[in-house]
């Protein structure tokens, strides 16, 4: 078997971590080129890795030894980068958000749907971390009963000063609408973004820590804390309560000290750290899915119900007040 | 220093384990008297401690030789029987609810306020919990900030089929209300009750569990599940979140086993387990303020608060939307 | 039922601390005398907790209204003070050491079994510990199946300068022998004491930490850590090995914070915080033991055959070698 | 960069493991041959993961397409397929034991030190996992201090009826070792391995549990519980005590789950499930040094003095006294 030839779009942090991760760490795959618009930065990449550099990502998609591509490009990118990858017929493992605001990620779905197969995987990376797939495993087999809410906690250590107000809900709470969605096995219809009075070591006018309630179609309910300047350290933890008790990941675990005064252990730094893991085998994954020209993980839909989701939070943020989140229907769109 | 006399009200559950408490395991307390209109179960535990049985009351309250009552009679008795101990001048300690509505509440705050001196404890035993009570001491001394939030959880194993969706809030609910007061340091002037899809395992038209927030007059916040046929056993958990880091109690400890397979501890089977040592602690502090002609714990003004955001909590839980809780102006009441 | 009425020899930290214990916390006792060769500082406490003051203690145990003494006196004084308990066939809770030596001890478990009934109770208190009652009691159950050994680890955030290698076995490690012969449920045969390099933060020639092994009678074993300079904090735990699974106690409770980069909790300071409660219990039920003549816990023959060990345990660290316990043939002395 | 070309010696349990991960699951490797004298079970394997099959080990080690050898084949066989990769100058990754006995284990190190670089690496794959690579890191940076001892504990489910009790001291104790002598950072030059009374689920004469002793050079200590049917779960712990605290790995993580009146999770089945991500970057990291011409992990050195203090081990357990490890001269033997 050759391996699968890549090429990643977008070269700040996180497409750094994809081509030293496609390059050093996956099997089966190869990483043959590099884009970005800031030239510079992707040459010293480039250099590093001894891969191609393209200045122009759309010229790296179209690529015949480009078979398939990583999005790490802003998120404003994403929407035309997306329609060139259908249009040439490349998987495509993109980066959250999928696009911008709910309609254009709307056309990107309805853009797949006439390609006739899924080409677009989004990197909601905590689906592959192995806890989470564990309690979705436990959750899934009903072992303890039916699950009604979640208990959710997403806390980063600090934010840049430039972090907004919405930014806490598009860039961070996306991530409990995704794990919602997909725990809870339905969509979300309504969401309330509440806001305490705020933390005293975060900039004027910025809400945070902020309190999030999901509805969903089937009844179930998730309650989300979203802190990204609890000080300690990065923190992601889920309770899942069912009829017959309840299951959490994101205790911690590690070292286990007796030392100055103190027992436990080390709060991760940041989410790199805590799913490095799920990042490895997200990418393992998707590599035979686009071997195979395919996906193994959260599809374009998925993306753009999140987006959906976020937009109605920032309203609700806004008014105080619970928001419908208006999607389309699936059956329509999909067929 | 000779022991107090107490006197007990009621000897159902609550009842005779203050009894047993009091005869057998405070210091500087001596118990003479246990009342109850159904005499042949009064009489029954009178014997089995050697002390007097009365019918009324009433004239337990009143006697000479009985110098501080403890009330665990049912609610509904518990207005005409706190104001016959204040007209004695009696300390009392009084389970909760001080009594059915608000406004008799709030006429039991007036009358003992009348009397010049706190008469009148309310039986929230968990600020006694030697883990609520470090709890508090961390967030009082500032070391992790401000208090921003709660994230409250309250089970158990499971509840009678008379246990209704109103109880869910009046009866057990309401120790988080005292909690969420006393550890924010402020009233609930807003609380929300959602219903999720109720478990399956419930009476029909019952709504189990609940998920409510508290907003207080601070901005300060609580979220609170209570699930009281959770199935697994009794959990009372509480995480306080600060500006600098979090703080939980009930996760449980006493013998951790590794065995069939699984590593971890078993849960208490019901809240007398659990609080054991906080009703200890409780009852001995409240008798060695009583001798002294006081109290030495939550108020009456805090009985008449819980009962006040119970009542809005259940029109919030009817209507599906936040209620008001219409306090009355406490320096108003107490000058 | 009148009260127990205690007199209480020897008033240093331990002898205050029961002295307190008895005179606020104990129901059913009244503490009468407390007498110290160090009159004034006998007096002092007597003052504070307004008692009467005795200097010699000997005239303390035989005073009229003492109907039951609790010794806090230094080890070197038992032999004498216990005879004359004996003597008075008064109870007597004794503070370990029994006596200062395997003879004397023995001496001491004959002149009670010439009485005719226990009178004399060893302040063994971690049995009375809730988290090591349990254990035992999961142990007894069979439910793990027979216990095959035991790990535990002993450890002080330090000790004084002038705490010598022996004394970690005589004071520290004789803790371990006591609860090693309960959990286990025979005796201990032989000792081995090891002395790996010591810290570098003890004193010159001071061999700490130490590492015990014990053999017992029926086959069983345990090994102990015993570090009295750990820096931490104080720490006991014992994890018990049997055919069908092992049980834990010790592991830490309390506040669980999220703070300064780490996940935990704090450890206690010393052993009166991590006893206190078992500290209260035993003293509650051996008032109530004493009350009707008798005892409620750890007997002389637990007391002389746990110096036994710790004499032979002396001999080991000196030695270097497997250490064989000579213990009196318990049929023979007690009939 | 071409694949490093790798063949596998062994398609048993361990063998069919390695031949899956190299095959799917490592960057940088091929798998190109297996082979195994039981030649229809090495066809099977060939067949599913689509590579050539060949029926005598040396002749797979000396093939031309065969860059590098994984060693999982049985113990007895290593001693001459080692030197057959030594003739070939083939990098080796050897499962445990490195040979039979200590003089075999010692004439490798010999042959390859006349070979003049390291080709030999022992599969001590516990090195290479997260917990225990973080706690050697935790102990080497000297934040706790100097390390003075360890408390280890190691548990199998269950063993199979054959496993003898020199098998218990060879195959998992040996682990122990490894990690004793890695983190300790000297040699072991006394053993004593002690056996209670053993459980009644083991088979006749087997002693199980095993209580050993290690004394190092250096004048550190560690004590080793081994119990190879211990009912429960794979458990694998390792407590390191420093003169500033101690460090415990192995405590369990993952899902938590309250359920069946019981909070805590799952104890992994077995090592396979434990130490899955240990092999995967053993495999990874050794593939990179080993397309270097080198080894990254346990010497051959380390085999052999992990295979001589097995042999001491034994005659302990035999003799019920320590016996000293007679480790032959490393500045000699090495130069």
């Amino acid at each position: 078997m050759t391996d699968l030839r890549v090429g990643i779009v977008g070269v700040g942090v996180m497409g750094a971590d994809h081509a030293e991760r496609v390059a050093r760490r996956t099997a089966g795959a190869r990483l043959v080129a590099v884009a970005d618009p800031d030239f510079a930065r992707a040459e010293a990449l480039g250099k590093s890795l001894d891969v191609r550099v393209v200045e122009d990502p759309l010229d790296l998609i179209a690529a015949d030894d480009v078979d398939a591509v990583i999005l790490a490009s802003p998120g404003f990118a994403h929407a035309e980068q997306l329609l060139v990858c259908l249009e040439h017929r490349k998987p495509v493992l993109c980066e959250k958000p999928l696009t911008m605001d709910a309609a254009s990620s709307l056309q990107v779905v309805e853009a797949e749907h006439k390609v006739g197969r899924p080409l677009i995987q989004v990197g909601f990376m905590r689906r592959f971390d192995p806890e989470y797939a564990a309690l979705k495993e436990l959750l899934d087999s009903g072992e303890l009963g039916r699950t009604v809410m979640l208990h959710n906690v997403h806390r980063n250590k600090s934010a840049p000063v430039t972090f907004r107000s919405e930014m806490i809900v598009r860039d961070s709470m996306v991530h409990e609408v995704d794990i919602a969605r997909w725990l809870l096995g339905d969509e979300i219809t309504r969401i309330t973004v509440h806001a305490p009075k705020p933390s005293g070591l975060v900039g004027d006018g910025v809400l945070d820590p902020q309190l999030a309630l999901f509805e969903l179609a089937n009844g179930t309910m998730a309650d989300v804390e979203v802190f990204v300047n609890f000080q300690v350290g990065y923190e992601v933890r889920c309770e899942a309560v069912a009829e017959r008790g309840s299951a959490t990941i994101g205790l911690g675990s590690g070292v286990f000290t007796r030392a100055g005064g103190q027992w436990g252990g080390a709060m991760p730094s940041d989410f790199r750290v805590r799913f490095e893991r799920a990042y490895d085998i997200e990418v393992q994954r998707w590599v035979e899915a686009a071997a195979r020209g395919g996906i193994d993980g959260p599809s374009a839909w998925d993306g753009y119900a999140a987006v959906a989701v976020c937009e109605a939070g920032i309203e609700s943020l806004t008014s105080g007040r619970p928001v419908d989140v208006d999607l389309a229907d699936r059956r329509k769109v999909l067929g």
